[in-house]
């Protein structure tokens, strides 16, 4: 594996899951092998959790993690060629990538969707950019359209903590107050779609993901009817995919409750507005996973460093 | 010893004072306790020399060091139970302080006061939601109402500096043109409160300290007075605590000059305001310890991880 | 060797390229040399290649680097003598380098020009500072006056890609649309005249660097008589400095073609702007050498870092 900007880059979804959880049961035990190699975080959106969490992988690995907030705007990046750059951007992506692959063995980068066009969310501008002009690896931490360490991260937690053998999975849309990305909904989908489970998605009418990601799994718009026997509810929110990052007047109540999921597992990437698109009695059960998924990002990056850093 | 957020978690301050003597003659000796282990270092307000020398004193010890700068507003953490967050707050610090924890082995937090809100201030919030909801050992690096690596480093260097079996220290207000927080000035006076000194404290009236921290320590309202005899002068400027974060009219000049403290040596926590705090001829005499002050935050530092590293 | 201010550091430049491009057979020969220092790396102004070629330097060596951002608006750091520090000021520098020292091993320092007030500018007021007051030694990640690091840098490069006894090495001013420093352009400079090269400066009227940096070096305003059996082009925008800080208008069109320079190797310190101080043609040729110029500034600034650790 060269880059990891996608679910689609993983080969075998139960190798990986077992392979991660052989490295989170001994973290340290490829320590040699990132000695004296940098990866470079890239971050033009912020990061909490997702910055912690591969720095530690880093650091597990032996690498030394160095962070780069750069703003789009400060740095000026242009995506175009052939362009007369007389304007606000002060440096083409083609010397960007190539400068910071001198420094970085491995380049990470997290790229947030406008939400307003469509189509330039969906090329992927940044990432693809970095793909293609960096001389190194490249990871996504996040870009328009996809949150492929979140996805591998869900993945591992929901094999972790089912009892039987295909347990039923269902991502749930929730309410929120912003007009919020569809990249860990994609990516938790994608990678849902790879596992042996039972997976349905409940989401209000008018809030269908992109059905090239959603393919032929089943959408719900009566959650009560998705949750039936369900075991892992995953919710998240996200703004309207048709009426491009719209937020819809949506008729009932579609936050998270104890009485909803009943003895099924809650899941969630987090951060989370508490009694808004979950309340406080999931969040506070032992059925909610939610701090076990932040832990396992850590070992979700360390698994994809791995890998990239055995192929280098 | 779990967590440091107050001079009060202190056992023996002596035993203490010698410790940090021994990591200051030989500071690599253990180097080998904090590998592979994080410190994370979260600011709410914004820091040089505290952050330098907690880095400094985490590598010391062998630690990776994590740097985050947050702002409350930032963030948006909640801290209110039951709240349904769809106002500001974006992430709860129920689920922001475990998460942290999952990629910390220790984490480090400062959190200015308002000056506006008493109660609010003392409650310390944002501490004590890391203390209660963190899964790992918490070290203030200044909280509204103290600043225990500040206190530690002056006792440190008050010792070191003594010639004499019991010295006399001055903590005196001086002027400052900004209203600023009592940390400082608590600290000290607690950290004074447990060693084998003669204490005083001199400052106008109507700035008195609160008094659970001062309890039967001298208050002098002449300087003169206070100054007389004294070993060790330590300035400092806060606003009032009765008139809670103001700034009042003072009779007298409260500057710290070479004349008032004579052979006395000088103390400031930095940075330090010359010619308003006190006179450059003061800053610039060797009998000012100000730069040793800075050089034994490290130590300060390295001994409370190597306390709590000893204990995880 | 103490400090890293200017090209004038650099003993012998014959001897400097000759080292470094062992450092750069064979990064990691130093790896234990910097083993427990740190290199402090302070930017009043913003940063990307230097902060990560720097910060690679450093973990070539086996040192820690730690990065600081400090505006002097924010830190508010007061120079001059005497002053009553009652205003916006908040820390001398006298206290502020003295305590960096206290927690870096070395510090390397960026400041640039205000490009307002020539007299303050060649003062070097941040630089020369940090080298009175700190008690460890000082780089320059570019001043006011000067980017040595990037001109160590060029003169490894050249050096490198040089097939014939003696080349000729031109300097050329390029369009910009915002007035930028003189630094790149004087250290570039003074790296050529220690050179054996032929070097000459091509700029159009108005344009001429300080006398006092340029000496007897050629200055052509014609560009195309200057390009003449050129094996070097150094591409570089810079204000006017007789007219200081300042755009004039130029008659003729000074951006760099693949017509004009032939087979002649192309240079810029990047970021660059396309097609306004360099069309496509060039950038993307293979004479274009911009991204191992970038590659180069990691050994310009691990040989400059290892004969200062060689020293203390």
């Amino acid at each position: 594996m060269k880059n990891y900007t996608s679910i689609n880059d993983i080969s075998d979804i139960n190798d990986w899951i077992a392979e991660a959880k052989e490295l989170k049961a001994n973290p340290l035990q490829n320590i040699e092998l990132g000695k004296n190699k940098t990866l470079g975080l890239l971050f033009f959106n912020s990061s909490l959790r997702t910055r912690l969490s591969t720095q530690k992988a880093a650091l597990n690995l032996g690498m030394e993690p160095i962070v780069m907030n750069v703003s789009g705007d400060a740095w000026g990046i242009e995506f175009e060629d052939g362009t007369v750059m007389n304007g606000s951007t002060a440096e083409h992506i083609k010397e960007a990538a190539a400068v910071v692959s001198q420094y970085c063995d491995v380049i990470a980068v997290r790229a947030f969707p406008s939400l307003t066009d469509k189509q330039k969310d969906e090329s992927e501008q940044i990432l693809s950019a970095f793909v293609k002009h960096a001389s190194v690896p490249i990871i996504s931490m996040e870009s328009a359209t996809g949150h492929p360490l979140q996805g591998l991260t869900d993945a591992i937690t929901i094999s972790e903590n089912s009892n039987k053998k295909k347990v039923k999975v269902v991502l749930s849309w929730a309410p929120h107050i912003k007009p919020l990305p569809h990249a860990v909904a994609n990516s938790f989908t994608q990678a849902m779609q790879k596992m042996d489970v039972e997976f349905v998605i409940a989401n209000p009418i008018g809030y269908n993901l992109n059905k090239e990601i959603t393919k032929d799994t089943p959408i719900y718009h009566n959650q009560e009817e998705a949750f039936k026997n369900a075991d892992f509810v995953y919710a998240k929110n996200w703004s309207s995919y048709e009426s491009y990052g719209e937020i819809l007047d949506v008729d009932d109540n579609w936050t998270i409750t104890k009485d909803k999921i009943g003895d099924a597992k809650f899941m969630h990437c987090l951060p989370v507005r508490r009694n808004v698109v979950v309340e406080d009695a999931v969040l506070d059960s032992e059925n909610s996973l939610v701090i076990t998924q932040a832990n396992n990002r850590t070992y979700a990056a360390q698994l994809v460093l791995k890998k990239i850093l055995e192929n280098v």
